[in-house]
């Protein structure tokens, strides 16, 4: 999508030097607009451990090019080197299953080459497949959404139709596009009239610090609220739709996501507003059938929540918002189960969140397989 | 309630001088204990139009002392200076409803003297009859809500009832004790093990400056959560009792609350947690019957939503936590309809949240009069 009238991409390989790509620094978003050039595979697992990059579909390109960095920087033993780059790369965050699975994909294309300059020819190729895969997903998942959008913009005579949206499922997660924001980017540039809720999302605030930041880049109008915000705004009718990501979906159509999405969807059904769920197929779990049973949820450190990070006369700081002895809990996930859900908007078209709806599109995944896909095991911590 | 194990009111006369009282002074709560000392009138109305107090008993309290300080203050034309700290007291926060009864009170009450010493003495007396009945109300709430909790106690073989509450109504909004909060103490004092799950409640953190300090000082186990976590929790059996406080009550028994109470609600239904409202009865609201229709939200700045306050280096400062650029959205308030709530806790007892049930308890309210109470008509901001 855009930042300041030009296209990026959350990820890009660099056209002078072959074995260097660039990332959007995304830590001092949307204070700093910092693009930074990963040439080293150490470069690479501090990128992706210290969350400079972030969100499950840019883990897994970034991991993927990682991997082309190892062929193009390998020293004489270049198979060593490759398996130690790809246990650092997949180290960074344990649980990011899309990280895992890019660099199992590295392994397994560059062995299919012999020599070592075709191996690093088939990295890069590779890499650049993962990354326009994750993209183009996406720009599907926006297209199948973008009717959903039109169908209210004709139903309210071309007034904006007003979409709520929690965290940050947007182009910055992924490669391009976004997932949640998918739909929303293509409905705007095909000219209809959108307005974006943003849910601040509390503890990390990644609503306001990087959606608001990159629907305000391409110019969609949207607007920031507190977390508590959105049962009053339905209660008025002043949302007509509600997009959201997911980080893990049973097949039988439960939805983990960030903490609070439970919240908007309980609401989204005690006032009629559709509720969906946007996802490249990734992220389903073949295994599991209940979210709420199954799914583990992550606990993270209280001091996010006792602090809020912002910006203080050029400098990023945290404050303290509560007594220092206060203890704090902070759940990163909750489950919302199918029943509170209106479809699934996948790569594929959009269906009812529900074994059968889902496996209509997906009549490959009748039987439950051992064969663990990307997003299939583990927890994603794709924030 | 206790702070650092000696008992506060959140005002109080001084003992040494007559024509003086002091307050907590809450706006650098928690990380500052600071008592603050009110001799004049314009000291009163600064420290109730800057927030150096709030919440609509505390509001009404102080007042009241504002008007015994007219009083012990006069110059010679006694009844021209009452009137005017009456009017200038009255204009510091023009939708706080206890304000302008508290300040109406005391004109009533003083006229009926004759001296001006007399008038002084009634002014003094009045002041200290408003804040006794404002803290034993709480402490009447605080016996009936206690009986929930030991109900819950004995079900649980005495292991900590799991209390969610919501903002700040505790003994910090009201002279002692509080509204939600009435309860827990109550049961604390009792001896039965009993733990708060506090909201933050973004954007003014009002749960995490405010409850998480007083009850912390109290010594109350409680623990700090994002405003998103309460529907995760209730999914996974961790919260027995919801309790929150309210600004306005319908006569049908519709409770408007700081924004984001209606999705804790919405929880608490889904998954048969018990979703209780504390209040004295001074907020009823016996004019109207339904809340959404006929409650009017109060729209703040979007700086509170885009800012963060907080406390860093010895300093009470905001930080950005959004583009500079997104406009947002600052709802005050929301509405929970009377079918989400188990039902009410007033200083009469608990009744279901419906026109029959509160009239079972307050039955003089039979016909809807245009005699306005306190909290009946304008709308509450006492946050």
């Amino acid at each position: 999508m855009n930042v300041k009238g030009r296209h990026f991409r959350t990820i890009w390989k660099d056209e002078g030097e072959k074995s260097c790509v660039r990332i959007i620094d995304q830590r001092k978003l949307p204070h700093r607009f910092v693009i930074e050039e990963l040439a080293t595979v150490a470069q690479v697992a501090v990128a992706i451990r210290d969350m400079h990059v972030r969100g499950a579909g840019l883990i897994g390109a970034t991991a993927g090019y990682g991997m082309a960095i190892a062929a193009s920087t390998a020293p004489a033993e270049f198979d060593a080197f490759l398996r130690q780059s790809a246990d650092t790369l997949i180290a960074t965050r344990p649980t990011a299953v899309n990280l895992a699975w890019a660099v199992e994909r590295q392994m397994r294309e560059i062995s299919k080459s012999v020599s070592r300059e075709e191996k690093i020819k088939t990295a890069w190729r590779t890499a650049g497949e993962i990354a326009d895969e994750d993209a183009d997903w996406c720009r599907r998942i926006g297209l199948h959404g973008l009717e959903l959008i039109r169908t209210l913009s004709l139903k309210k005579g071309g007034a904006p139709v007003n979409v709520l949206t929690h965290c940050n499922a947007g182009w910055l997660a992924f490669v391009d596009h976004g997932s949640a924001t998918a739909p929303i980017y293509a409905a705007h540039d095909d000219g209809l009239a959108v307005h974006v809720w943003v849910d601040e999302t509390r503890p990390r605030s990644q609503g306001a610090k990087l959606t608001a930041w990159e629907l305000g880049e391409h110019g969609v109008p949207h607007t920031l609220i507190a977390d508590n915000t959105g049962g009053h705004l339905m209660q008025h009718g002043m949302v007509d739709l509600v997009i959201v990501g997911t980080d893990r979906t049973t097949r039988c159509g439960d939805v983990a996501n960030k903490i609070g999405t439970y919240l908007k969807a309980l609401a989204s059904k005690d006032n009629d507003v559709p509720f969906y769920v946007a996802l490249p197929s990734s992220t389903f779990d073949w295994s599991m059938r209940d979210g709420l049973r199954e799914i583990p949820i992550e606990e993270r450190g209280g001091d996010e929540v006792k602090f809020a990070e912002g910006w203080h006369e050029g400098h990023l700081i945290e404050v303290l918002v509560a007594p220092a002895s206060s203890p704090a809990a902070n759940y990163g996930f909750d489950v919302t189960p199918a029943r509170l859900i209106t479809g699934l908007i996948t790569e594929r078209g959009i269906c009812p969140a529900s074994e059968e709806g889902i496996l209509s599109l997906f009549p490959e995944r009748a039987q439950t397989t051992p064969d663990i896909p990307p997003g299939g095991r583990g927890f994603h911590r794709g924030r």
